[in-house]
């Protein structure tokens, strides 16, 4: 006999399961969209109904396209090229090299006043747009899908009443994840991630103090920007007092753009699901020219080359040095480069101004990756297995390219310094010394061996929550707390306060015990003697 | 062109995932062992060799049955008797009514004394048994999968040097989870499992006092007792300085028998597993006696009711007053008791010596399950939806109750004290009001939409660690650390040190210059009145 509630069950999930869905998708930019890209075709593949919403200013979603699915473009005051501007002063914030680390924080707080003004430009385009939003409401989305790069996207979720799903790579020192998303990170393991580039799990004393303050800057940061920013237009848009905070904490799924072949383990919570390197597929052929180049390096194979697609050109002095380097080593080199060409260039190096990096990463003869280290393209060097030299640039580009150097699949140059000996002897390392390749490998086996794929989780949690209209039963009680009860210091101040009261009320009692039973066994006039003592 | 690396992987990983592994079993008791029973079935049908290391006065590992799988049973000096008789005290700690909760904590004790003899009798009996451990080590395991009621499992995972997968239930206040495994447990908002039945993760102050007190209750004792029992023990059978925690958290993978259906949201780390409900399946048909009975029910259905295996006999009085009460219902009542039949039986009840409980469960006829509250009949009845009436007797069933009560599932009754009315009342709700069925179904839901089934999912890292030789890579750096390096007590310190020094040293200057200033600018003899005020 078939189990009658199970039967029942069955039945009802089964239709749910098979259900076309319709899901909104407020993309990210750049290389954040590529990400969410491989998600939204995935979705597609398997018949949902998707519609990117995207504002006329967009820099990089390509909503003038035909494709698989929908875009709706709302118009907004800024012009396409003032945006653009915008995000890539964002985006180059840490490009400066000669501001330090503690000064590349302060930055971040001149940059957002620039971000603020394009930001509440497109929240002000969504929310004060009552046709767009009437035809958002009768559209009736099963889930939201964001990347919180686009602003407002976790209050349009809270509009429209449906279930919402993240998209992030970690922010800094987990200011969104630890603030917003009651993540824990304990700082005496968990690096403050990401505007750092040598502390790692494994920490010395000093090393911790750093950490610490490094969480301790961010967090104030954070927080001072936030309600000085966001919190007035999350407020001001919402009609009532509410914070960015506690609407981007109201999420039912964080899905976080690693995984534990890349990050160093740390604590997560039941609705944050690690999907790193969820873009990353099999190689396909490469091109005739590029198959002939990549032979005719014989048994030494190639090495492949890209900082990029965000790097302007380097100086003539820094591409000289480089291609001189590249000119020293047996392998052909594969180079992603369009600024003039170097005079140093050998001809085992070619250039090109744009390669299919995946599939020559995935090619049988690529022995090496230099890379910028932008967690893309480092997951497509895990997923094939290619041990890097790393030239981080900017951003979280330093933490990344650390992690594969603690883990031994990568060796790391500063590209502002280093001599043409220095990126020739990090090649020939890597190239020839086995444990390289061993460890990239031993990081590959993880990324392959995963219960689920990696996109295949990504669309099962985006798909969980239109199945069961979000995912309440993973998201923490902590959001109700405040920060205070949350490390439980109202508890351990009032835990103090009467342990402090008994032991007063101990030691009054005893010092008067004392004095009395003094006075009475020694009424000798020795008790004055004690007593001045 | 098939991708190289890629190719190389698969090849690599394909033959390692095609591989029968040797697998060691150390198991627990009683439903633990029914638990782990259910894994090594799986591992059995996936062609895997199991041996159970099994001592010989396991009181319910069936060590003289023959199985699909190995014993290798190792003598001891204990009589399976004895054995038996410590386990039921220990078992048995919180079956005495009238002590109270704190009385119960430190009744632990008493208990783990008469524990200790057993332990220091198993753990000796496997390691000073040379043939036995030559054997082990010639026998070349791939893993070790134990439960830590089995003492020293986790030693002989260190002494054979072989990956270790743990199998475990939550422990009172985390303590395992926690000391051992670094598991973060923060007191504000995750009750402290499992001797309490009132604190959720919703606690107003006053709760998360008693939480915070529980939690500091439970850690020192069971610091205390490890310090004098275990890690001595440890200690003297490896041969140099050891702890138990030490040894238990070197373990790469936790399983624990729970799942979000079940708990309350709470941190987690990468090599802690949520695999509740393993054991359960699909209903088998009934007997032709049974199914006849629970059919003449008619659309009224019946009501499953057990109290586990392990409950002696209710007192008449209770079994009068409950029985009254089913008599009472129009469900026809199937009941697993085997004490004298209750003068109040009515014609509606049956009593059975043992029931197929989750073929009941999931009969389509079942419409209440009065249940005692262990793990793995709580779970038949997630996974089967069906509504409970829990009445609990000791050890974590009323923390368990407590989680289907919050939930919206379960009604729960204090069986010492309840009348027929109040059994009546509780299994009308739980079987007319729609609300608890709907609860339940949704906890179902919540529980078959994984994004892999519960036992695939221990089968699968326990083949995991096989393949990878352990998984170090999920493991947190936060074993490395003393609790007050992990708690930053030591940064926090230095930090606000450096505080008051830089407030001291310009509360000085300040004061200093403040006095000069003074004395130079008002000579008129006011600074003496300033002074005195």
């Amino acid at each position: 006999m078939v189990s009658g509630t199970l039967f029942v069950f069955v039945l009802l999930c089964g239709v749910e399961a098979g259900h076309a869905g319709k899901v909104l998708v407020l993309p990210g930019e750049y290389s954040h969209w590529h990400n969410m890209r491989a998600i939204i075709d995935a979705l597609v593949d398997r018949n949902h109904s998707v519609t990117v919403l995207v504002s006329s200013s967009s820099p990089t979603v390509p909503h003038t396209r035909k494709e698989r699915f929908d875009f709706n473009v709302f118009k907004v005051n800024m012009e396409k090229e003032e945006a653009t501007a915008v995000w890539s002063d964002f985006i180059h914030l840490w490009m400066n090299d000669t501001a330090t680390k503690y000064e590349t924080v302060f930055n971040i707080w001149r940059v957002m006043t620039n971000y603020m003004v394009l930001a509440t430009d497109i929240c002000k385009g969504m929310f004060h747009n009552e046709d767009l939003l009437h035809t958002l409401r009768e559209s009736h989305y099963d889930v939201l899908f964001s990347d919180p790069m686009m602003p407002c996207s976790d209050l349009m979720a809270q509009k429209l009443n449906i279930p919402h799903v993240l998209s992030l790579r970690a922010t800094f020192a987990y200011t969104f994840e630890q603030l917003c998303g009651q993540l824990p990170a304990p700082p005496s393991y968990v690096p403050a991630a990401a505007l750092q580039d040598h502390l790692t799990d494994r920490m010395s004393f000093i090393e911790r103090v750093e950490n610490m303050l490094l969480y301790i800057i961010h967090t104030t940061i954070f927080r001072l920007n936030m309600k000085f920013t966001f919190d007035l237009l999350y407020t001001e848009i919402w009609g009532k007092p509410t914070t960015m905070c506690e609407t981007m904490g109201k999420a039912d799924i964080w899905l976080i753009r690693t995984y534990w072949d890349f990050e160093y383990p740390r604590p997560l919570l039941p609705n944050f699901k690690f999907v790193g390197g969820l873009h990353c597929k099999p190689a396909k052929p490469l091109s005739k020219e590029l198959e002939e180049f990549v032979q005719s390096s014989g048994d030494h194979g190639i090495v492949v080359f890209s900082l990029g697609s965000m790097l302007g050109n380097l100086t003539l002095e820094r591409a000289n040095t480089i291609a001189s380097a590249l000119g020293q080593i047996p392998q052909k080199v594969v180079w992603r480069y369009n600024g003039k060409t170097p005079e140093t260039l050998a001809s085992n190096t070619k250039l090109y101004d744009w390669i299919p990096q995946n599939d020559l990463l995935g090619h049988p003869k690529t022995k090496a990756f230099i890379t910028h280290g932008g967690t893309n393209g480092l997951y497509e060097a895990i997923y094939h297995g290619v041990p890097m030299v790393g030239l981080p640039l900017w951003g979280d580009q330093p933490d990344n390219l650390m992690h594969m150097k603690t883990k031994g699949a990568a060796v790391v140059l500063d590209i502002n310094t280093m001599q043409s000996k220095d990126l020739v002897d990090a090649l020939k390392t890597v190239v020839n010394n086995p444990s390289y390749k061993e460890s990239i490998m031993r990081l590959s086996r993880i990324h392959h061996d995963q219960p689920m794929k990696p996109l295949d989780q990504a669309v099962y949690w985006i798909e969980f929550v239109m199945r069961h209209k979000g995912a309440k039963h993973l998201r923490v009680q902590a959001h109700d707390l405040s920060w205070y009860q949350y490390h439980c210091l109202d508890v351990v101040a009032f835990l103090l306060s009467i342990v402090a009261l008994i032991t007063f009320l101990f030691i009054k009692t005893c010092r008067c015990l004392f004095r009395k039973c003094f006075r009475k066994t020694r009424p000798d006039g020795k008790a004055q003697k004690s007593k001045k003592e």
